[in-house]
């Protein structure tokens, strides 16, 4: 044990990279996301306040900013479209807290949990139409098409996922579907900005589209790992979320897969009935683990970290790139 | 008793001859309606369907086609806008259901009871990311801030509704704007975009946005009335859910505030208890009748009636003005 335990883990350090990049741009971000959320009627900016107060490392936003910089943008529309993504991210929380019926988020009461789901619902409404208009107030029909494209994307994703809940018998190719739209696609959304309001060519636009692609996909491998991670639950983090919500993620599939004719008929019984139980889940590490189910996942993730990368080459050397390069190693490496 | 009485009532005709009027563009809305909620997600086209098909008289996108009509527009945008507007329309009321745990709409099940909460959350979304992309395709900046702004406000009316909930204490004044917000602003943007693709002066955009604002007051109004009203009954329908459900509209607030102490003791009481007992709502009726309060909302009604008509003098006499005018009388005296 040194003292340095008790700073930032050394993972966390690309993060900090990335947030000293754009901190003054995001400065204006969060500044706009707190106006644009103002409304004369008062529940609209507590439980909107809350969901955007209740944090997150505000990564889809921070994503459109350094695209900006890497494709040397020097207006100011990165700002507003940051704000577009952080808006459209928090309504699919709202609503995603709903469809979970989650009482926590990162250890915080949920909106639905203080408010109740109608207001979640609703306010989560609000706050995607809100992004439209911010969009408006940009007036690219290109940016428009990228985040309407988008937007319907997630939700056809989280249908998807609804449709694989309790079915350990998903195929990989399903799961890799549910979350390129519900996670992966947003990514795509807030780099590929960046290069259409630089106006940079097709290819470069593409290039960052990809790059967010394969990021958001690693983002949500590991997501799915550390929901099982005996680390998270040592930080204070909660585990077993999606376990308990019976949502069927790679690392179970690959262990189902694996599975003798016992251990299938675990996972089918506690993915249905909802594993709330403690001894399911400790069951559930211990098959996840003998079958290297985590690992595996961990090797995915790494693998579209390194896709991402790859990406990066169509651009010029320098800091943002560097910073963006390192958020693909960070996704993979993070502990929360 | 006549034969003549199988038929549609008399205070259907405007309905018909709106039809009428805008039938052969309202088969291609439909048509591209249907097409454009098809997806591979098998969940999203069966609920989709399931709420556009248990139909509705399809008001709003009519009123976009018959604006556009009256405006002399001869391109083919109205259609694509009028599935938007019916797209948007059909989101509210997945989400609405869910809002309001409603178990029935028109007397068909609701998509929620059938899939539950979480698929019309989620293909709620999905239809209005839907919207926007067909707003997109269309290309119009300014139809896209139009129907933006209505989304914001629609979302903004239902949550300013959730605060006057089981409070029959509410003034009349936030009573109108929530229906301004929940209904109005989208019967308004519906009618405004028939003169901006038909790239009409300004005025003339905003008096058929002034014309669907006081129509679409009229709808509402007349809609909280029916919900008392025993015609309704008398045809089947369903009345008692805005009672059953704590809703204060304007007939509960005309009652609460001439009625004496043990009266307004009454609507405190079952507003939040939820009056589900039978004897509860007769008692309510009886009030609202007592002080005249369904037949002064309906005063009201036609008061907004009757200034959606003033606003189509600034067009032309013609087919599409005598229809939109009759339809404003229709709104009053439906009893559906």
């Amino acid at each position: 044990m040194t003292p340095v335990a008790v700073t930032s883990p050394p993972t966390a350090q690309p993060l900090a990279a990335l947030q000293a990049l754009v901190g003054a741009d995001m400065a204006r971000v969060n500044a706009l996301i707190l106006e644009r959320m103002q409304n004369e009627v008062a529940l609209i900016p507590q439980l909107a306040g809350h969901i955007v107060a209740s944090g997150g490392k505000r990564l889809r936003p921070m994503l459109t900013l350094a695209s900006a910089r890497l494709c040397g943008y020097g207006g100011r529309r990165h700002i507003e479209l940051a704000a577009c993504v952080e808006f459209i991210h928090t309504a699919t929380l709202l609503h995603d807290d709903v469809v979970d019926e989650s009482l926590l988020r990162r250890g915080t009461e949920t909106a639905n949990a203080v408010w109740g789901n109608q207001a979640s619902v609703l306010v989560g409404d609000f706050l995607f139409s809100r992004s439209f208009q911010l969009m408006v107030d940009v007036g690219s029909l290109e940016v428009l098409g990228i985040l309407a494209n988008a937007s319907a994307t997630i939700a056809e994703g989280e249908v998807r996922q609804l449709a694989t809940v309790s079915r350990p018998e998903t195929g990989i190719a399903d799961y890799l579907k549910v979350i390129e739209g519900k996670t992966a696609a947003l990514f795509a959304a807030a780099c590929r900005i960046g290069a259409v309001i630089a106006d940079r060519p097709r290819e470069e636009a593409e290039a960052l589209d990809a790059y967010g692609m394969n990021l958001g996909m690693a983002f949500q491998l590991v997501d799915d790992v550390l929901d099982y991670s005996a680390r998270q639950a040592d930080l204070g983090k909660t585990v077993g979320d999606d376990f308990a919500e019976g949502k069927v993620t790679l690392p179970v599939i690959l262990a189902f897969d694996r599975g003798n004719e016992e251990e299938r008929a675990f996972w089918s019984r506690v993915l249905c009935e909802g594993g709330r139980r403690a001894e399911d889940f400790h069951r559930a590490v211990a098959l996840l683990t003998r079958h290297d189910a985590l690992g595996e996942t961990l090797e995915w993730a790494r693998s579209r970290a390194e896709d991402a990368k790859r990406e990066l080459r169509a651009f010029p050397d320098g800091p943002a790139r560097t910073v963006l390069a390192d958020i693909a190693d960070f996704c993979v490496d993070r502990v929360y």
